[in-house]
């Protein structure tokens, strides 16, 4: 047996998010079928992260455990024509020791968000990054981002459906930057909440539009309180960008 | 009447090409049918350039002439309204004198090629760049390219379609700039003939993979004979960027 980190990148449109759904498609769905078809095996995959539906990855890492005597090369070789036409890549693929795990070996998580700053409907990046259309004041969304970094019970920004046993988490990063007529916000931190993200790139955005005072993101974390959100940005500007792990 | 100028941006991948075609969708059909779904009236879009099924626009400039008053701002909001969904987008609009035309009166056009040089398939560039998983050496095709700058017979990079009536074209620009995983190439001139940048395009990546000598794009030009053309880029790397007026 050996067991295979993939690097993957896929578009979250047609999915229902990466993790096997009961109901509809999804990333993790498709890559066993296409290590099924590979390998003739039934694998299950696992993941640095869960996403979900609509949500993009340039760099979501996982792993599978193969019997069959193949190596890295080819299996991605395999998998990329048997994923075909489904909207996901293998971008590279490791043979990795045994007790390496894409889930619990992973000690950090990056993600970005685009927001399209623009009055008119996106086109060629429709499904591709949220589109506000009031002009955003990005660099008080930076100012206002920073009470947000560092170790914090992040009830507000947290998913009624969250499943992680505590709401604590330590947020490294937290960045809001314009880039020509968009608005990116990139976070790092070791794990994230479900919908963390979202949540707090929704209260940004108030904050950016004029709506919030950037006071008013702090007051939203110390309320420890779901009511308090202001805004869950939308899934389709979230990108998985990278899984970080010891010694790589 | 007053003469509007539309700035367009749309993902050509659903449409048959800009220009009204008989069967099948097309950027102007579907302009022309917001314009009189805002306004009541049947017009006829000129554009800058014609594009190819396929072949993206970032700002292609067209213009329309509408009877009904309305301002140039509402005129957009409403065109934008009544495209959707399909993926055309009014960046801008702006009321002209009658005597300027979208077609006529340019002076200048750009476009932008982009090519995906990674093994993997596109997941969330499908039909937004031509995969090429050859390493290319996007120097050799710079240096290759600067043979076509200035006035040439392009006739060998010239669709046997092509409707003008010279094959002679003064091309003011091309330049090949390698951008992390991708290569941008550029091409600026007056006009262009019919698929002259995905011919040109089509014989620099056979210089880029090394199948081509340096020296061959310029013996295909000189060989004034669409026989001697190495390769046609396929259309969906390719965007019109933009448009040039006197004055503007």
């Amino acid at each position: 047996m050996t067991r295979f980190a993939l690097t993957l990148e896929f578009d979250g449109t047609p999915f229902m998010g990466l993790q096997r759904q009961a109901h509809g498609p999804s990333v993790q769905l498709a890559v066993e079928a296409a290590v099924q078809a590979t390998t003739g095996e039934t694998v299950t995959l696992h993941a640095a992260g869960r996403t979900d539906a609509g949500v993009h990855a340039l760099g979501m890492r996982v792993h599978v455990d193969v019997t069959k005597e193949i190596d890295a090369f080819r299996l991605m070789e395999a998998l990329n024509y048997h994923l075909r036409p489904a909207p996901i890549a293998v971008l590279d693929c490791e043979a990795k020791p045994e007790d390496w795990h894409a889930r619990f070996s992973c000690i950090g998580r990056e993600y970005l968000y685009r927001i399209a700053n623009r009055r008119a409907p996106l086109t060629l990046d429709a499904n591709r990054a949220w589109q506000v259309a009031q002009p955003l004041d990005a660099e008080a969304m930076h100012r206002a981002a920073q009470v947000l970094v560092g170790q914090h019970d992040f009830t507000t920004f947290r998913s009624v459906h969250c499943q992680a046993k505590s709401p604590e988490k330590t947020l490294e990063l937290l960045s809001v930057e314009r880039v020509d007529q968009e608005v990116h916000i990139r976070a790092a931190a070791r794990s994230f909440l479900h919908h963390q993200v979202r949540s707090m790139v929704g209260c940004l955005a108030l904050v950016g539009m004029g709506r919030w005072r950037e006071e008013q993101v702090g007051e939203a974390l110390a309320a420890r309180d779901r009511a308090a959100l202001g805004l869950n940005a939308p899934s389709a500007g979230l990108y998985f960008v990278r899984a970080l792990y010891p010694g790589e």
